[in-house]
């Protein structure tokens, strides 16, 4: 059932992704923008389908805060539009010459950005996921194939078929934006075996999602599974200034993945640096599981096991632990990390160098809230998510890492010896 | 019974990587010429390890080629030697500053390429690779952990010994140069799920390896199956340059990946070029395999079948076809090609564009030989195999492609609003 509308879906992207890749960066900012009107134009349509998802959500009595993530209000919808608006006011990705040599036998080799062709993205909840994704996708010359989640059905089948008739109505040719009619696993699974159609599959959601896309998917997947964030205290370093970058990477938004989840700190500076340490997290109602060094001066403190240094709370609660120093501390990371974001608080150029080049993440800081790991906090504009691989984007993934590149070699009839 | 040993090796690996990835240049640099020197100096002991797989593989009546494939001798050590030294003279691609930014807070956000880690390498036959592989992957920062083809099975073990030590002897931890002391699939296997200690694998080989290698690997692979190449002769073009490119590709090397296998003729041009092509073919004795377009003006040739379009026959054969136009030859090649390199031999500057922007493959020629496509005819010096992946790397893949990239974040207390 599935396989033969996927076929066609396929074909139809694939078609749209060779025009697409062709097209000139006016071309695609004006099909942005007719898609961005179109999504203000159609505001009524939007929140009607988006009701239909919102009284299921209650029905099945989704918390509070998931019925909340589905509603699009005016506000919202418009805030979609701006960012497609935000995207097409972007460098175009495409076409950028990234190196160009002539060799000594006078051919001319020039390495140039390329589009992928299709992205599939397979996301959960949000419906404002769908438009976003189409958004950085075409702007980097990409088709795309969406599998949005079961809840935001409606919200997803209206956005989608309303960004795809804009393109069309820009000129582009029918398949830019394709939307599964299905939220089965079944769907999915079949969606991850056509990777003669996609070339690249992003998923983003929780990491049952994520472990699934991966072991099924016969096409490559850019992921980040989940973000273990450390800090460490080192000895010689500002203690107002670490508390205020440990509170706001733990408490500004403890749900998301470059929230502080496990801090180090070295013995020299835990005798002076616990007790304000410890009076900071109980005002901001910190859970705290420590060692047992920590623990000799938090009362309160639960005693942390070996899973907390695995844990990702994405709660007020914080795994802590006493190093020796900056090694140990970066072999914990090393071990216990997910490659996301971490961070040293030190006024030593030495240690933090070492940490700078020895922690294996992809973002590593030094002196600040490890919550900056956002393609908009980077300067990158729009963002389709964070990679925890190291095989080609790293890191906030904008417009640029939507592209490979292929190198053009003009000759004059040269032929090798 | 693998399972162990592999785990030891790859802790093993892992520390010391963790070490040659904050290495100077000059160490780096140090360490390839002390094992370009052991090569040497071992000369005598390499000869006689390969002397044993040269007489196994004569008793298993491999073919001559494949003996002669396999053999070592003074001029090939001195020539894996130069190899390391030629390394060892490139750019560090280790440490560059991809990109640096201010942001409006005072944030300074480095990206800054770094080595993977731990790269597999999973090859046959030629013990060279033993050499060239580990030289590569050492300049651009990484450990490697090799398995060798069961025919240079105790060449490999020697020269992965006098690597391993003479990196130790120039005071690299041990670990960096690691061989399986097994060549059974069962080990390919085992060594496949090691994604906790391998960062990357690389199959060099035949399609068959690569395949098994793909679906067996939980860590990223970087490969090329094959290399079904094409050229297309466009209605205005020289037609002495294109013959010259033609029988370059098709002969001057026809078992290797980059030879061409399919060419496509304008059938505007057919009429005047088929004559001098089919005296070419002839004399050069590549048995053609023509549709009848082609056959009507060459009575030696075979008719072609859907097959002939898909064939990579490293051999004196090659498909041909008459397509209507630039657009149906780029059709044809999208469709039966294999992202590898393909090529346009013509005057005319708006179908030369048309082709090389829509051809899908990694290296899109104009007017030269598809031969080229090789690191280092494209001056990147050593190569570790072509691409015809999208994802990270594409075409010809140099020490710049064994790498990765961090953020280095560095601030004096930011916190996020």
């Amino acid at each position: 059932m599935y396989q033969e509308e996927l076929e066609r879906m396929g074909r139809l992207a694939v078609a749209a992704a060779s025009d697409l890749a062709a097209l000139p960066t006016d071309a695609k900012r004006n099909c942005l923008l007719a898609m961005a009107k179109a999504v203000e134009d159609n505001a009524e349509v939007i929140t009607k389908a988006n009701a239909k998802d919102v009284d299921a959500a209650i029905a099945k009595n989704l918390t509070p805060a998931m019925v909340d993530r589905l509603t699009l209000n005016a506000e919202r919808i418009k805030s979609m539009a701006d960012g497609l608006r935000t995207v097409a006011g972007q460098d175009d990705p495409v076409g950028k010459v990234i190196s160009k040599t002539v060799r000594p036998n006078g051919l001319e080799i020039t390495k140039v950005s390329v589009p992928f062709g299709v992205i599939g993205i397979i996301y959960e909840s949000r419906p404002n996921v769908t438009v976003d994704a189409a958004g950085i996708c075409i702007m980097a010359g990409n088709a795309v194939i969406l599998r949005g989640g079961s809840e935001a059905f409606n919200s997803n089948q209206v956005l989608a078929d309303i960004l795809n008739k804009a393109a069309i109505a820009s000129g582009l040719p029918d398949g830019v934006v394709n939307m599964l009619p299905w939220t089965t696993h079944e769907a999915v699974t079949a969606m991850l075996k056509m990777d003669k159609y996609i070339d690249l599959v992003i998923p983003r959601g929780g990491e049952r999602l994520i472990r699934t896309v991966t072991a099924q998917a016969t096409m490559p997947v850019l992921k980040h599974y989940k973000g273990i964030c450390h800090l460490y205290v080192d000895e010689e370093c500002d203690l107002a200034k670490a508390i205020d970058i440990i509170i706001n990477a733990k408490c500004q938004r403890p749900g998301v993945c470059n929230a502080l989840e496990t801090l180090l700190i070295s013995q020299k500076i835990l005798p002076k640096f616990a007790p304000i340490l410890v009076k900071a997290l109980r005002e901001n109602k910190v859970v705290c599981h420590g060692d047992s060094q920590y623990c000799a001066y938090d009362d309160m403190a639960i005693a942390a096991t070996q899973d907390d240094y695995f844990a990702e709370y994405l709660a007020l609660e914080l795994a802590i632990k006493t190093v020796e120093d900056v090694k140990e501390a970066v072999a914990h990371i090393n071990t216990y990390g997910s490659k996301h974001s971490d961070g040293i608080i030190s006024n030593n150029q030495e240690n933090i160098a070492y940490f700078q080049q020895r922690v294996d993440s992809s973002c590593v800081y030094a002196n600040a809230s490890t919550r900056f790991t956002d393609g908009g906090q980077f300067g990158m504009g729009a963002e389709i998510g964070i990679s925890t691989d190291k095989l080609h984007a790293r890191g906030p993934m904008g417009a640029d890492e939507l592209t490979s590149y292929k190198y053009l070699i003009c000759g004059t009839g040269q032929v090798r010896n």
